[in-house]
């Protein structure tokens, strides 16, 4: 195990809110990751235009140019999202359809692992299938289980520092990541 | 037929692009309609901001609070829509978003019919399919069918007007906003 | 209230299994429904073949066509169902296969609510986001919300008796019929 | 590519009609396979009964058991279906019910493709969805694309001898039997 292959991921989170329980988890994931996996954020997806296709002809926004560079120098990406209305925000889909546009697609081909978590009782699960379909049409390799939904998140993170402390959450995440890993490796 | 009660419906579209074909098909919408059923364009909703929880403490936009009183006071909501990546465009989704944080939800009760085209050959049936999980949460009135796919919508424009000409899709969309108003008068 | 038109609901049940917990839902709704509705069980699915053409051509089964004429006759239909492989049972997609190809097909204009249960924590909530679509095609007027979601359902189950006993179960489930009432009495 | 791994590839057909224009689909691909490449029909799906967990604690049927020996042993599962009612047909959902079921699930770790067809202008694309969303729980190794959606499949079949001979759709499957063999191969 010592000898595996480094692996660089970058973790994209889909909720713009200062507090946002989803940033908290995308916060804990470079503690949480097994040895030789390093996890790294991207920037806001908040940094994004509205797209437009009339916008893209003037040439893409410099946040978007980045993210893409970002996404395709990793090994693999971690989407970490809440569910707005049975489906991913329209703010995480903004910022798949620029990307989308980028020439050298950067989803094609890349590992892409999905975490989401919502105060309610379904944690998500509604947008993971809806960016689970995107995500075919990039040719993404989507990560299929074990499956990171968190319900009433609200009530596992520390209202007092605001980061991700149950720790029952953090054992399924750790178990994500090390199944993603290898995902990553074959 | 003569003594029906006139109905107002409004329309959002889901590009932003100045030459959008989905908006072509909103704009031939008014002529299409049957007789006692106007049809309005709503405000564009680029001029949303993207959405994001501290911005909606600090008031809703105005565009927004517009947008959902236009709604609110229409008998009827029609979303004409392109797909990207298998799904409703990100704008889109960040329109309703807003729009289904508001006070007095705007699309609760509310009928809603959804048309789609797309340059490809399944004309934004996978976007319809997301659409429809969205308008359930938000307690819409969804109608069903006949439902209006225009798949290869670039030959059904008028490359020189930029309007929609094809006499095919003009009839299946006027028979679809026929039902569609018996739906509303129900 | 009093002189609200009495309803005639009829229930069908997405599992076959002798102790199934869908069907333990099922059992307990006529009890639980509000003065004036009536809950009958439809026959099993069970009795149905595995859908072909070729078999439907020599002659629908009987238990088709009784099951049609069923749901024709009710004033609306209540689907209870388990989650199998992150859709609806193959067996209850079976049953609506072969009834949606009966003359005067049976969903049409006719007001279905869905509940599900699982033992899982989702309760069944991705079989009723697929159930969804295929009631679009089938133009059944699909109740929205309250939904019914029962996750954890093993627990909410008598043992001895095998009847639903938890009463936050039963109270949300009495709030959705109560509800459902309304919307096929609009 | 002449010392490529040779590999077995199985095919599952999602009709039971004898006429399917779904199986004449399968039929094809054993000769528009690449080299290297061989594709065998599973058994038919209709020998399996309704699934019951009852009937699965009395034993598995030799159907199911036999048709998951021929899966796990297999490199590839390729499913050819038809779209009902806006998903997969019942009696392929209840066969793959039955499979999931067994010890050692025969679609985890699986690389899957699939294909559908539909005499309708969709060819099934919305019954591709659905699956992709059973075959995340399953484990399999979905294949993305190119995807193989075959509209109008009724004009694609010779009438008299029942087989596939559009030339643009033996084209396209064979792009993605090419393509799928790479996938599974990695």
């Amino acid at each position: 195990m010592a000898h595996e292959k480094p692996i660089q991921l970058v973790v994209m989170v889909g909720s713009l809110r200062r507090g946002s329980f989803n940033a908290a988890i995308a916060r804990a994931l470079p503690v949480l990751a097994p040895d030789g996996v390093t996890i790294t954020p991207l920037s806001s997806i908040g940094d994004f235009p509205l797209y437009n296709f009339d916008l893209q002809q003037e040439g893409f926004p410099p946040a978007v140019t980045a993210m893409g560079e970002a996404i395709r120098k990793a090994d693999g990406l971690i989407i970490v999202t809440p569910e707005y209305n049975y489906s991913i925000p329209g703010v995480l889909k903004n910022a798949i359809d620029w990307l989308s546009r980028l020439p050298n697609q950067p989803f094609a081909g890349k590992p892409v692992a999905i975490e989401s978590a919502a105060p309610g009782g379904y944690g998500g699960v509604r947008a993971q299938l809806h960016l689970r379909h995107s995500l075919v049409f990039l040719e993404a390799h989507t990560f299929n289980r074990p499956e990171v939904i968190v319900p009433q998140v609200n009530t596992k993170i520390d209202p007092a520092t605001g980061e991700l402390t149950d720790p029952a959450t953090r054992g399924f995440i750790a178990d994500q990541l090390k199944a993603f890993a290898a995902y990553v490796r074959r």
